[in-house]
């Protein structure tokens, strides 16, 4: 029997979850999206293959979830019966058909991140707190956007990486199609786009500008990191909690005719 | 020594807590704050008095909390130090020195709550359904006017309080300042400020005028409800995350001179 290849794209609050990737013993998304799957089918195993694995705290307005359903299964009546049974801090968006030979994660074209970081007072409130990285200095606004336009193209990023997660002979290279820091109420969002990304680059590329923009690192870090051979210098990563993966993309040719 | 009385006025995202009254086994807000508190006086038990206690999963962005402290302790010295110590889902957003017969119960004058009701498909988001009650069926503008408007004034509120909550000779008349549903992107909040309120009363008020709004019970239900004797023919209380303690309201003689 062929099964039907499906995307799910899927959000979620992270703050209650130790990350995307299914863990034993702890709360993941993954875990909670495969114990509805296998719900609906009959006890048979399903696996959920999400597009990027992002960290515990970390949430999402867009993950792309790969499932292969039996026929029966059309991508509407999925969406609906998995958002009746899957827990609040989770939500399937948007189902599609995909082609057979779809894949969530190598078929993905391009990853767009957003950060979220608040400046003013109200940013410590409980409800701001939960999405935001609450910063106590004012940033400057030339030195932000002088930071994101040199990560503009492609660079090794061996810089803003965690050291040793990527396989030996990865290149850490990076093809960065978007970067900005864009002003909004009360504070920030750095939006940023790119083919891949490596484990918590965002959240470096965060904490490394966020530094300069305060006044603690000179203008220019970001190129001059760039360029570095590892991570030593580089600012810790920003809190995982202002992070949201916002959309995934994969060619037209990924979606089946409908 | 004299004491210093203190008001924290209090914002906290209820999801993570067992409502706000201290409990032996669960997470509350008043046994966080209770914690806190005792370890800034060095292990000597600090009470945190609220105006109101929220259920389980309401929120908060202005609750009133009143504590008596050494003198040492200013206002904002003791505010900074506590938003130094709780977990992220609490705040002190402002303190206030008050006069030394200051209760942050029997001093209010008024409490204003707001409950979020979302009708977009975007209500169903967990960034969002965090904090509103999505709906499925649209809400009649007309209807949620009328019934919102029969509760100006003085009533009995027997029909909307859960049973026996109250002491027996209480008299169940609340005085309603302000009440009104106010619509906004993605949905509606019902505003309502009243002298007192009872156990689960804004969370019936909202749960029986949906039911008029989408056409369930015929409009005039809450004008009714206001002569009944209890609680029998209301709809049941609307989901508790919807619902936030807006402001908590005290005469100014109240506040001690600065």
């Amino acid at each position: 029997m062929d099964l039907r290849s499906i995307l799910l794209v899927t959000q979620y609050d992270g703050g209650e979850f130790a990350g995307w990737q299914r863990q034993p013993d702890a709360r993941t998304v993954q875990g909670e999206m495969e114990v509805v799957l296998n719900r609906l089918c009959g006890g048979n195993p399903v696996s959920a293959v999400g597009a990027g694995r992002t960290d515990a705290g970390v949430h999402a307005h867009g993950q792309g979830v790969g499932v292969r359903m039996p026929p029966s299964w059309t991508p509407d009546r999925l969406r609906r019966a998995m958002n009746s049974l899957l827990p609040r801090d989770i939500w399937v968006a948007a189902a599609h058909e995909m082609t057979p030979d779809f894949h969530p994660r190598r078929s993905a074209t391009a990853r767009r991140y957003g950060y979220l970081v608040g400046t003013d007072e109200g940013a410590w409130s409980p409800f701001r707190r939960r999405y935001e990285w609450a910063v106590r200095h004012p940033l400057d606004a030339t030195a932000l956007a002088e930071e994101a336009a040199s990560l503009m193209g492609e660079h090794t990023f061996r810089a803003f990486a965690v050291a040793h997660t990527a396989p030996v002979d990865d290149h850490h290279r990076c093809v960065i199609h978007h970067a900005a820091w864009v002003p909004r109420d009360g504070g920030w969002v750095f939006e940023v786009a790119a083919n891949r990304f490596l484990h918590h680059m965002v959240r470096f590329l965060v904490g490394t500008m966020i530094d300069v923009a305060q006044g603690r690192r000179p203008r220019g870090t970001i190129a001059r990191l760039l360029v570095a051979p590892d991570n030593r210098e580089t600012t810790a990563p920003a809190p995982a909690h202002g992070l949201s993966l916002q959309q995934v993309t994969y060619p037209v040719t990924c979606y089946a005719q409908c």
